[in-house]
């Protein structure tokens, strides 16, 4: 694959790795405008929903299932938001989707983070896609700590 | 359940099914800001993914795949974006999440309803959540067309 980011991972993408299994990658996102943002990443160049597996699938359930509950109890979140839209492959002359999920935790409940406090300002409503991300230092400790309780949830 | 929109479905609602099997039911989304947009929702009021039986899942796939299908073939969708978000449901007092998926469908190229011709404006982008709807007569257009061949697609 030429154009496709996810299957062309940089160091500066799998610092931020959370866990993998056989099928998928969990990333902590980047940007994190939701605090404890998650990006789910198919290990393999499938380019829609349709063409997963049966056993990708059923080990996507687990990934999401897992996930939840760690953010779930690591943060106190309420609800989750997930999409898998893949629009940006098609900014591209020759499109290349790869199937990943994002997930954005939501909070009716302000978030301690360190000394940090993350408020869910449009919760109840659709994410806000042009939200401000957590300053990085938050970030950072966002998925350290995520990192040193994932295995809780992954068993 | 007392607030749960999904599963205390009026005939209005019922007016847009296109497909249902076991677990879940498939209607066009009486929203039809873009071409085709449609939703699945569970029968059963189930409020979170990490909830849902595998049998679900498994059916839930299906549904997923077939309905990228028929909209490919029908109207020429490109990618498909898919979301469950649950958010309304936390403007009550009590949430009552039940899971359900929007589909919406989007398009490199104009798309051609009879009479009436639809744009996918921000192709390449974030859908817009905000953008204007079709139309009643082409909304029940799309659905007169989509109800007549969906059994060619859920065998």
């Amino acid at each position: 694959m030429n154009n496709c980011e996810f299957c062309d991972l940089a160091p500066d993408d799998m610092k931020w790795l959370l866990y993998e299994n056989e099928y998928w990658y969990l990333f902590l996102a980047d940007r994190q405008d939701y605090a404890g943002r998650c990006l789910i990443s198919c290990k393999r160049h499938c380019e829609n929903i349709s063409d997963l597996s049966i056993e990708e699938w059923l080990s996507l359930k687990n990934v999401m299932t897992n996930t939840e509950a760690m953010l779930k109890d690591e943060f106190g979140a309420d609800v989750f938001n997930w999409s898998c839209l893949m629009n940006d492959a098609f900014k591209q002359s020759v499109p290349e989707p790869h199937v990943h999920f994002h997930l954005r935790p939501r909070y009716s409940k302000p978030v301690e983070i360190g000394n940090a406090v993350f408020k869910d300002k449009e919760f109840g409503h659709h994410y806000n896609n042009k939200a401000k991300p957590i300053d990085n230092k938050t970030a950072q400790m966002i998925f350290e700590r995520l990192k040193a309780n994932v295995h809780k949830y992954f068993k």
